[in-house]
């Protein structure tokens, strides 16, 4: 692992989620930058005082000389370190688990989608929410067909932790809004690429245009903290985006509608237990785990029956147990990868230019539209 | 009454909102150009055949005839009749309920503002949904200050009944996709004005701009059957609009939230009894009829105490109750007129006008942009 | 109408019932033991001074001179007058509607049943939650089978608005806690009968016997406050029957659960309009007045579509809507009557019986354990 | 571990459990009574074939050979071996996590309480559902006194599982049907207790009568599948539990609410992450783990912030962490232990004879009304 010392929340998540199932053990570190903090991250986690690095680079080198070396990389770092240890990594010949956004740019990110194919190692991209089970399910059901073709999607993540200027010793907030760690976009890069993920993933169909207004809330920000957008999907559905992080009263509130011309679906993370159907031709349904519909990889990721709810940790570790499914020969297609790190950075940087130019429709490219 | 014969829907509606606190009486009409279906429509509502009409320019004649001629006319015909009714009832000397859209451009609005100043009467534009107590104790919320600065509003307004091309027997559907009958915008003026007007309201911020697209969803069809926008409020806030009547699932979905610096709120009509409160630094809160701060004006609208549900028709009879109350010297400021009528025009011609622009920011404005 | 003056909340309610569909005219009243009340509350409603009545004596001899006297009476007065009312109005030929409970004790029921059966007129007991639609419909998804055999019911009615001992300007809780006017029992007869009839109109099964705990949870009543009430039906469910009105945070509460050997469903009260059938063999649904499967009596009860909200004042008047079919010919079965509240007071006694003998198993019968 | 083979559910909870923090070990186990299922779970497990033992008592003479021999045995095996290991284990100087029902009477739960105190051991019953944080801050807000004095707590497990006849070759359902192994109680024994206990957890009062019906909705059964039941408890408060295992469309419904003379309070097991609160005096609040109110012991069981859902497993490994903290030196007054067995073992012994004896309140106590 590199990142997550003492004090940082999403380097816990990881460890609770790759301990989970049993499928993973945690050998060697680089946990902060701050010596005394590395090592007694260290130390708190029955990791030896020798596979605990100075940096990413150190453990690189020093995990070669092991022969039973780690395997896979877990970089849950601030932002701007993503790109360069995520390649570092491959190129040493591990597989990589990395947190989102990627990079901070579609040319990093398009860089390290070669470094992944050269390399022949597994790349998982943390967009976390889709590990849940229903979200598969989810996608299934659109997949099958049992929504008809899809009209609208509305997909929304919106939370209240960053309504106020946030006091000097609050760690997560400070690298999110700085923008030489976080990169030029702050909500969006943070929560909005989530939800832009989930959208795809669910629908099936890739953003091909977007039409945005990036705002700040809170004075004296200089990223956005909040996310409007219309979208254009290439399959021919349109949606609605919104992104916030200055919303009171909104926890950790991602959730999705898909509407399709035979039924529409809705679901949300506070409540992922429960996934709502409503046909056209007969009475809303609320599908549970138990449904009978469920496809054999969803129920890979479904620890204790129906009734008996999973939460956050459950479904990400969903995606640890994947990669060792994976990585044991099982292929798991749902996983997220490099090119949703690509696209997620089109999406950033095509937004990022909408929002510049009065609100136009603004393609997802390659090229021309970098943040 | 002028429109509203058998087979009608809001007709109905409109008696049963006037009678339900025995403010009108139902003296007169003219329910229908097929004069079988108007007589037979007087009959069973027990007005004389006397007072049964061809059209509204021999109803005007008629009651002019009269000592207790008609003082209100509900007007509840097609939109593009609106506009012509209303002008002759007001230049008649009535007052005037009228159904929304008011008219079919920005420029017959106005001059229908202008003749409701000339002529000294009440005009409400039936808004209908404003007529809910927790919309009306929302919109005070607001106005007190309770969610600080506003931020954002989301309102949306997504029904199902046009999700497929209806059959040639429909009649509420028949004239609303006719361009000739409801105006250049479909979905859009037949109840994206509504979400309009409800944002407006309970926001307190009229709507400064909007970047927009329309689409129809089913084929074949000549106007706009969903409608995705974002907006820009004259106070600083921002928003996002959603109106659809093809999405399998949605009933009468019309629901808000705002969001302001200090806490939250959302209202959603098919569950109107109840009006959730977040603010930031306590939990969240489900406000019902009860709750110790609604208004006076507020309170005057509700019937039975909390917990005994008030539904669409309380609170439609709760614009007929107030006119009743304003027409007997208690003024009802919260009552919809035809300035709100002018602000939805505007609205509908701007979002017209920014969705055949690519989605460029377009104000409301009085003239320029016009359907 | 008898009872219902100034100040009285179900006078009201009924008077709303009785106008919205426009099928009864208030045309007479005794509506308060006060003069000057009774003359105001006529003259607020457009009841002439002359067939404004001091008693209901007065009234009936008085509408007997009428030609086209009052064919309906209303009876809206605290429950010890209920009896002698009733028996009155229809040894005079009148139709008789009377608020619950309908007697105080099961002999007073089973002579006003006789005296319906001699007198040939319609009597409808206001157990006004069976007029909601979807309690209709629960009713018939009951009586088709869809839930199977019946296994268990579980009702209750919980209110918070007797939390407190009230003030002596109370008029409403005066009387109810008081038993020269209420009877034997406060929250037993006041609401707990309306959950007992709503579980034996939905699992159209009777209760042959109860185990119940009556207490009082605020000190100083003379009468309960609170029933947990066992139930066996004559059907072989078993049921459980929680009333009270003593809870912070209940409004109106009264819901329903039906488990059946194939499917359960639930209705609550504050949310009408939805009805929740849960089958073994699928995923649960939420129906609405929309559904495909709702019988042609259930239809006649619903005015405005799915999605628009009705509520309890609909409700209500869709008993006085049902005896005006009634009355012109169309049978409506489902109006609770004279045997309902036979029904009612019998578990009454039996319930108080029960509580007194250590909750021991009671049969509800026609002798031997009245209150 | 003892118990908890391949294809047990509950054995592999407690692993997931035991692991999620990372302050346990598993070093040794007894998984199955047949030989080759043992082996193979051990294998599956990581556990060394040594320490993989052929019943409790090998385990316990092997461990005692080993210096870090195990520490703690969990016990998850049917219900009629819980007694004779749980002491063992005791007598072995080892602590013990223990299934519930605890044992199959009265007394036996009485000399196991006597052997927990002559041992000096740590005996956690593994009353799993008050591991959720939001349970634990139910308590602390009915200790604190802010529902003022309790009136009434209504508590149901509802489950649907065993409504239908399962076939033979369902582990689950066949030992927990089978008297010889349940004990005399079936789903009283199995889930019935567990609502019992969450009732006694958070009103802080324990139950001193109960009047109750057992019966048995699937013919064939010998033991009870549904339990009704009247409380009173010894702070004056009263009572109604609910328990079944046949009520089709509820998967695992644990819910509580609990009145008091100030406010009430709501959770429900399949929506964890929420605790509604209504006072008498304001509206109803929603309150999550983010509530400032939170305890300190509350938020130790809390990894992941607000809006992040936890569920079941985590709720449960909350137990674990507790022991640990306990065995660590941090008092954990809240850990079920031998005593909630005993109270849990006079609740089914009570409950057991009221209903044989037509439902009159039964005092809860140690002798003479032993199952």
């Amino acid at each position: 692992m590199v990142g997550g010392g003492q004090g940082a929340l999403i380097g816990g998540v990881h460890r609770i989620a790759a301990r989970m199932d049993d499928r993973f053990e945690l050998v060697a570190g680089s946990f902060s930058s701050q010596p005394e903090r590395n090592r007694a991250t260290a130390r708190e986690l029955g990791v030896n005082d020798a596979r605990c690095y100075a940096d990413y680079q150190a453990l690189l080198a020093g995990e070669a000389e092991h022969e039973d070396g780690a395997e896979v990389v877990a970089i849950v770092t601030p932002n701007h370190l993503h790109f360069p240890m995520a390649l570092a990594c491959l190129e040493a010949g591990k597989h990589v688990i990395c947190e989102k956004p990627m990079t901070l740019g579609v040319d990093e990110a398009q860089q390290l989608a070669q470094a992944v194919k050269r390399s022949g190692r597994r790349f998982v991209l943390m967009h976390n929410y889709v590990g849940y089970p229903l979200v598969q399910h989810a996608r299934e059901l659109v997949a099958r067909g049992e929504l008809g073709r899809l009209r609208s999607v509305h997909v929304e993540y919106v939370q209240e932790w960053l309504s106020e200027a946030p006091g000097a010793d609050n760690r997560q907030a400070a690298w999110r809004l700085d923008p030489a760690r976080a990169g030029s976009a702050g909500c969006l890069g943070d929560i909005g690429v989530h939800a832009f993920h989930l959208a795809q993933f669910i629908s099936g169909q890739r953003v091909s245009e977007v039409s945005a207004e990036l705002f700040t809330a809170v004075a004296g920000r200089e990223l956005d903290d909040n996310v409007h957008a219309l979208l254009r999907f290439a399959g021919g559905a349109r949606g609605m985006l919104w992104a916030s992080q200055t919303s009171p009263g909104f926890e950790n509130g991602l959730s999705i509608r898909v509407v399709g011309e035979k039924a529409s679906l809705r679901w949300a993370q506070e409540t992922p237990n429960e996934l709502h159907f409503a046909p056209l031709d007969g009475p809303a349904q609320r599908l549970t785990r138990r449904d009978d519909r469920l496809g054999a990889d969803v129920a890979r990721g479904i620890r204790i029956p129906g009734g008996h709810p999973e939460g956050f940790l459950e479904a990400f570790a969903n995606l640890y147990q994947a990669l060792a499914d994976d990585l044991e020969g099982t292929e798991m297609t749902w996983l997220p990868g490099v090119d949703d790190g690509v696209d997620g950075m089109r999406f950033i940087a095509a937004t990022l230019a909408s929002s510049r130019a009065a609100g136009t429709w603004t393609p997802l490219q390659d090229k021309g539209n970098q943040p």
